[in-house]
């Protein structure tokens, strides 16, 4: 029988089996059997999927994620700030501000120790991209999409396209609780104008510095917290001046708070918690 | 921060974290809501619930079951297999046959090592209960219902009738794939021919010495494993002459395999595995 140890971790929700290969060996091939092994709550320990924190040539340390249908996934902003905390919790770095390389590149991460304890951790997303064929989405301008006016069937909304990486359409609406995530959710993820689909976020502004937030996450549908998603509605709320640029605002999700800056309209910094569940040893 | 060790374990799928009550104090009233949060898989370990290994005035280890829901179940066939292992594995009791406290009796177990594993458990799971009445079922007669046939709308079915503490109907078919579960199994579950509920089983006979099965559990729909309805279906197998009396029945799950016995008609010795996932520390 072969193990390996384990911390299992949660960002709002967002679970996933981390494993320390400074300390484990794992074989390569093993790797994506054992994510979808181990995140089966029935006859594994439940997971969203498996994230390993390794060694890294170019950053203080590396992540790699995997879903829990074994495929490997190229970034998790819930993912980055347990790692983090881990990383800092572990001594497997020196400092607060360290940076983690990723699929998609290298992050800057920030850990908030109070006494022993990391309640949370910041994590620079980089700077959004807004000109419309990078979010991408069709149409003539090459301008910024905000509060362009579509039609969807017979719905007339008002969005702002965002990607942090990944694309987002961000709409307003008077009471969060009234969003209606599960009929428009699907038509906007797969509406042509977006050749890649995109995320779909539903924002009420509370005030200018707190946003009420619901996602249809592309590919998930809807999910208790996405950062990206979370940082978009605020890039979008600062774009259409409903939020105070370059001051902190805390977008309230499903699975807890978010606290994001977009500074000085470049990179926007996302800071929340990180919460070890258990940790262990699994058996397979 | 508060915490305690536990193991999670598995037998055919139904998987609850374990916790030796011989080691670790918990609060009687921290009980029912630490099962419902440690059962969470987004924000704890995951699981059908959590089972205590306690002292016991009356054997040699207690069980007690809570479900995922903070409710305390009377017992867990499934359970009760993780349970003795568990109690041997850890030394908890001196020998191989030993007896296990539950809230509906004391039962025995007896455990089968190869080496230093414990590959499977078997449980006397008592006797059937075949009286109408205390299975219990409407009806004239104060017989065994045994290939009795009963109407459902417009469905026509021959059932066979058994307690195993819990009431059971078995159905034969020919094709366990075309099993009608989703459609009959709530309709026969709530039928008014069984006044507190019933778990439906759907049965084919491979052979005198094997069975494939699927069951529609009571309050909970298709479940991967139960215990008790594979008991049922043996009983049933034996009193329409389908199986071998007296010989072990290897009945076929979705959730793996359990092999059965209903010696000369008095108690049913059920035998299966039960699987250690992971042990470790988790932290509330």
């Amino acid at each position: 029988m072969k193990k390996f140890q384990f911390t299992k971790m949660h960002a709002l929700g967002n679970n996933y089996i981390y494993v320390n290969m400074f300390e484990e060996h794992i074989e390569e091939q093993e790797l994506a059997p054992l994510a979808v092994k181990v995140s089966n709550v029935y006859t594994g320990i439940g997971s969203d999927g498996m994230i390993l924190i390794c060694p890294s040539e170019r950053a203080d340390v590396k992540m790699r994620v995997f879903n829990n249908d074994g495929s490997e996934a190229k970034n998790c902003g819930n993912g980055l700030r347990c790692v983090a905390k881990y990383a800092y919790k572990h001594n497997l770095v020196t400092s607060e501000r360290f940076f983690i390389e990723t699929l998609s590149g290298v992050v800057e991460a920030t850990v908030h120790p109070q006494g022993n304890e990391v309640p949370e951790v910041t994590i620079d997303m980089g700077a959004p991209i807004l000109a419309r064929e990078q979010i991408p989405m069709t149409g003539a301008s090459q301008d910024q999409v905000v509060n362009e006016e579509m039609e969807f069937g017979k719905e007339r909304l008002k969005g702002t396209a965002v990607s942090m990486g990944n694309p987002h359409v961000v709409f307003y609406v008077n009471d969060i609780e009234q969003a209606p995530l599960t009929t428009l959710g699907p038509v906007v993820e797969k509406d042509s104008r977006f050749p890649e689909g995109v995320n779909v976020e539903f924002v009420e502004v509370v005030n200018e510095r707190e946003l009420n937030f619901r996602v249809w996450e592309r590919g998930s549908g809807i999910t208790q917290a996405c950062g990206t998603g979370a940082c978009a509605a605020v890039v979008s709320s600062v774009l259409n001046e409903k939020t105070k640029k370059d001051a902190p605002t805390v977008v309230h999700l499903a699975g807890g708070d978010l606290t994001i800056v977009w500074q000085n309209k470049g990179n926007v910094l996302m800071t929340g918690p990180a919460n070890v569940i258990c940790d262990g040893t699994y058996y397979y």
